[in-house]
């Protein structure tokens, strides 16, 4: 295999969603991120499955305040911090709020849709369909992919919360307007999950990235289920690169497609500096745990100024892609804050793997 | 319910199994703890499947070395430390030997079975029956835990790794002579799983203790399970108690046992300044989800002196006990270092509990 790299080409619209596009879910509240998305074609429109970040309106008298679902109440709440008290950080990163006892995240994020005819222009609903539920989703709900098996939708994503973690948690619908949950399917704390949209050898298979308490790791595993609810025979199947782009972390991004090569899947990569660049592994056909290729230079880094600069900036993050016309359509979260589109050929991603 | 305190007799020939009582593994080895085991009536007799761990024996010339397995090499090896070098820290916690990149463990322990008529005087086998075999059992497999369940006896254990972390592996034997193994049922860090020994509602279920890398709690989680291999329906029913003796950490100990009044466990928990103790905690007998009583006081404290001091102290950790007479018959481990015994009237534990 040659070892060329691939010509992204990103789109001169992006980014293509803003926050100021999507309208807030309640009046006290702000968006300020709409980004990590699941893809995927719905009645021949592309479907963006989006997590939209919002704030609560700051005001002189409670400049510092923290949207949660109050699991007791049933409800998001607002929680207050003293703007006085020396111990509440708000500076050390944006994405926190940090106390000397909890950290709390300083949005909270729910789901919304966006659809387009063409996979430019979208069009996005006013009002959110997914939103956080129940103790597991206090701190909201993240990063959602989109897998379809047999006519169902299925959506894992990432449920955030201090008294449980970060959990997966998978949900399905049939048409988008109603949405079934189906609880917890990794422990904490497990997050990136990507299903494949087959079953291999009488199997579903799913990449997934527990993140080790003891030992620090952030690597892929691949994991086994026989009815997409419980999963077993876990297994480490890709792991960090010390001196490559993806020596900080790994995590699956997108969900994975099958091309003549094997399975191919998009996942991210950080350096140690939280820079958060994406690459692609191929994956046998029969035997997904076998990775057959990888990317040695990252596919897309950070480099346009939306992608730099934003909520948390340096940041390209992807839940979801078509693969479609020889290419790989990426929709992907830029700087934490928004939505953008690059696309790439098939043929030269599968080339630039070793 | 009372809350009076059960009156709990450990044995006067405590602790009935020692580190000088276990012949070690290979010549170059020394055992310096026999202690968490799993117990089960196996043919009339009391199976202990415990753990041992070793150390390589040092010399002047090599002081500091680490027994680990190489899945490379595909067996246990020795790797030593600059004695000279002052980033290497074997002071701060016995079990560990640190260094600025990586935590290595100070032994490595494997299975080793001993046999009881009486359950008290234990015949030790010569011979380990189950060592590190894999990548994921790099440092080690520890903490042993048995399940009868239609004529196989399952044992599941956590497999430590730094490539992997903490995982939960599943066995299995039907004459703890020859063992299978199942592979990795819990992604990391999740340790310190009990299978109920019944199907209830046609799902297997397991008590589970995953530890969030993000929030840091160490709590205790229900799954289930169609078949033992793959797990889901995660729930977090247990949490750790502000201002009780279980505010820092809890974790499953024993296989529960089906009373009239729900399934019974006797749980660990330790304070935050790492001493651990035993309580008991009353589960609903068709949805052991549900959480019927627990013990406001400890059952078990550290308090003789096997308990206070030894390898690692004020210790007292459970793996498994009898329920049987009316009576647990509690083997348990003491200070990391020894096996010892005490018993409880079941009457007086399920009392005790509110």
């Amino acid at each position: 295999m040659k070892t060329s790299r691939p010509n992204v080409r990103r789109h001169p619209k992006n980014p293509l969603i803003r926050p100021r596009d999507v309208q807030p879910s309640r009046p006290d509240f702000q968006v300020v991120c709409v980004f990590n998305c699941g893809v995927i074609r719905h009645q021949n429109e592309v479907l963006l499955l989006m997590r939209v970040a919002e704030i609560a309106k700051s005001d002189a008298k409670n400049p510092i305040q923290v949207p949660l679902f109050d699991p007791n109440q049933g409800k998001i709440i607002i929680k207050n911090f003293d703007p006085k008290d020396p111990t509440v950080d708000t500076k050390s990163d944006s994405r926190y709020v940090l106390t000397p006892t909890r950290r709390y995240l300083s949005s909270i994020s729910h789901f919304r849709i966006a659809r387009s005819k063409d996979g430019i222009q979208f069009t996005i609903d006013p009002t959110p369909c997914m939103v956080a539920d129940n103790v597991y989703e206090m701190y909201g709900i993240e990063d959602p992919r989109i897998t379809l098996i047999d006519g169902t939708y299925y959506i894992n994503y990432s449920a955030i919360s201090p008294e449980t973690g970060v959990t997966t948690c998978l949900a399905s619908t049939k048409d988008f307007k109603t949405f079934q949950r189906h609880g917890v399917i990794f422990t904490p704390d497990n997050k990136d999950i990507s299903i494949f949209p087959a079953k291999i050898g009488g199997k579903y298979y799913a990449l997934n990235r527990p993140a080790s308490a003891e030992y620090g790791f952030r690597d892929i595993w691949m994991s086994q289920s026989p009815d997409l609810l419980h999963w077993g025979r876990h297994e480490s199947i890709m792991q960090c690169r010390p001196g490559f782009w993806d020596d900080g972390r790994i995590g699956s991004s997108s969900v994975p497609c099958l091309t003549d090569a094997g399975w191919l899947e998009v996942y991210h990569g950080s350096s140690k500096g939280n820079r958060y660049c994406l690459g692609a592994s191929l994956h046998d056909k029969t035997d997904p745990t076998k990775v057959l290729g990888r990317s040695k230079e990252p596919l897309m880094e950070p480099e346009a100024e939306y992608e730099l600069h934003g909520f948390f900036g340096n940041v390209i993050f992807n839940c979801g892609l078509l693969c479609e016309d020889g290419l790989l359509k990426i929709y992907y979260g830029a700087a934490d804050e928004v939505i953008a589109y690059a696309e790439v050929s098939l043929a030269e991603v599968l080339d630039s793997l070793s």
